[in-house]
């Protein structure tokens, strides 16, 4: 802990199978219409649409639909939402779904009562809202990002072939989040280990940063080690409530400020991850399980303490009378097999990636300052082509 | 993560060595009369007091002092700061110390515009505010309760021999509580280890419980091994600002309701431990720390595989070879080890107990249902006697 930094996070969570009784309570606190956003329909054939439009009923809401928000969402879709939020005269926005719907609910919130251009405003120019901001709220439907309990909220541009996130301040968080694990057991298998991929991803690019001793490394071991073990329990037996339950939690926590306050981090595998995602169709969270390994052993050298470490506290390796690089090695071999168990895409190969698209991808990838070693383009090109 | 539950906490911290800033940026939130709150003057010394009292003349703040809040705010200083608030018209109350001068700010804060006897009405009948409550902040100098981020609010009656606690709703919480980790270089080494260990069995108390597989103790164990590192680095060197930041960010996340979410929990030990408090002079982490051993060897058979999992995750013991008994009571030893190390009293005779004083120290030690072995009067007397 050794920086300076101020933490807050106000969101109110609804946890376990009973998580929309939250949703019951909380809505005789807004206003009479409500922009219920969501996206390509699934919450309809999993009957939580159903649940909701009770729960929105029961207490008289005037419900104004919004749908198809797409995995991606684009800066058109939100000039859209902002219409709709405005015709609705919206007293709440409701997200149901994961953090695609989440972050866009967030776009729009802080758009509705702003005459501004929104993608110039907060995803070119960066400025805060400094207009009323309509309060969001989130029936969440699948884990990763953490958006039901941050202010991120990524929006693409594809005619500027711009994907941008604003981390919004506290007054853009959701107010209230619903989150009921059962509500994430329908997702295909694919999906759902590229999502536990993807909580892991977020938790190590936080954690391999920094050599200083700090609480926080110590809380993301812990979330780590909780991941790891419900992970491999969730693959062999996807309605095991236990294991969902805990990778749902460990999910938000992950990515909702906590573990990275007062430590460097480094967040170059997602760098690496989204060059390939705007290059290819591929999942987001198999993405960066395909380059993961290669990115790890490459920068091993330069940050092996904590890779031995990690190791140790986190993978359980016995270091007696090993050295340590023999260690750390021996981490990052259980941390692969445990990948592979998993079913992870482990090559960009698998993800329709070619040895000629590899400049593209160098060029599409942002080099961050935080991690243990600071990558040139050279660099970078061997990963990808060790990750073929 | 099995039960349901709701978690929100949204008191803002500013954490470093710049954490008075974060007065600076509050102060101009709130209205014009402050009710400064502090104890017993040590804050007139270290110089603490001098610089609150500069912001709030830079901020033109009508500064009312309500000084001398004892280590157990009793519910006549409570009823004098409600006078003192009311005289003032305070529009905020800013803590200024330790748990004790925090929780007796909260007690203040919704007593204020109450008319009822806030002893009966908030610790006997155990109501919630039904007035409206005069905002709460802290200024942190003694890390321990985490009273700093929770509702928690702890007030004694000696007419009546009581010493209660309410836990409020998030709506009594500090609304910002400043965190500097210098400002608690001054405690003398005793206050100094026993609030250590007061924040360890803080989280051994909800770790000790269930038999679930649950994040919470995961994240745990990561809080454990960073407390137990970084006390024993204090100890040697109580100035270690990495060591002392670490331990007051555990401190506070051990007890604002985050760790017991989804689980059960025990507290056992501090009722042993405010057993001993109630009949001897003795430092509240001390007390906790000398009945310890004898309670956590005691109920070992009843909860095996925690405390083998204690002994591994938390003290590295290695397990190759050994039965269960043996791993568990191997994690103990160390624990005993290391709690010797910081000079902890580890006996109820040092601590002016005597044998003929158990018999009442058994009747006046509640029975909690929630750890691995509910206990009888006997087996009390039995851990009592054991830790003579």
């Amino acid at each position: 802990m050794l920086g300076n930094f101020t933490y807050c996070n106000p969101t109110r969570l609804y946890f376990g199978k009973d998580a929309m009784q939250g949703l019951e309570k909380e809505l005789p606190k807004y206003g009479k219409n409500v922009l219920l956003v969501y996206g390509g329909g699934s919450i309809k054939k999993n009957g939580i649409y159903a649940q909701v439009k009770a729960a929105l009923e029961k207490y008289g809401k005037n419900v104004f639909e919004d749908a198809g928000v797409m995995p991606n969402p684009t800066v058109e879709k939100l000039y859209e939402g902002v219409e709709r939020a405005r015709a609705a005269k919206a007293d709440l926005i409701l997200a149901v779904g994961g953090g695609s719907v989440c972050d866009y609910a967030k776009a729009v919130s802080v758009s509705v009562h702003c005459d501004e251009d929104p993608w110039e405003k907060y995803y070119i120019r960066f400025e805060e809202p400094t207009c009323e901001i309509v309060p969001v709220a989130c029936v969440l439907t699948m884990v990763g990002t953490g958006s039901e309990m941050n202010g991120g909220s990524v929006i693409t541009n594809h005619a500027q072939k711009l994907k941008i996130g604003h981390v919004f301040g506290t007054e853009v968080y959701p107010k209230f989040s619903v989150l009921n694990p059962e509500f994430t057991f329908t997702l295909p298998k694919y999906q759902m280990v590229a999502g536990f991929y993807d909580i892991m991803s977020h938790i190590l690019e936080q954690y391999f940063s920094g050599t200083d001793d700090n609480t926080s490394d110590y809380i993301m071991e812990g979330l780590l080690r909780s991941l790891i073990h419900s992970a491999s329990v969730a693959v062999e037996d996807p309605k095991n409530y236990e294991a969902r339950s805990n990778i749902m939690w460990t999910a938000t926590w992950a990515l909702n400020t906590l573990v990275a306050m007062g430590k460097d981090t480094d967040w170059e595998v997602h760098m690496l991850g989204q060059a390939v995602g705007a290059h290819t169709d591929a999942t987001h969270g198999m993405t960066l399980a395909a380059v993961s390994m290669a990115y790890y052993r490459y920068i091993m050298p330069y940050g092996l303490a904590k890779f031995r470490r990690y190791a140790v506290s986190v993978w359980g390796v016995d270091p007696a009378g090993k050295t340590d690089e023999a260690v750390a090695a021996e981490g990052l071999e259980r941390m692969e097999a445990w990948m592979r168990s998993l079913g992870l895409v482990m090559n960009l190969t698998d993800l329709g990636v070619k040895e000629d698209m590899i400049d593209g991808l160098v060029k599409s990838t942002l080099v961050m300052e935080g991690g243990y070693k600071v990558l040139t383009p050279e660099e970078i090109a061997q990963i990808f082509r060790a990750s073929l």
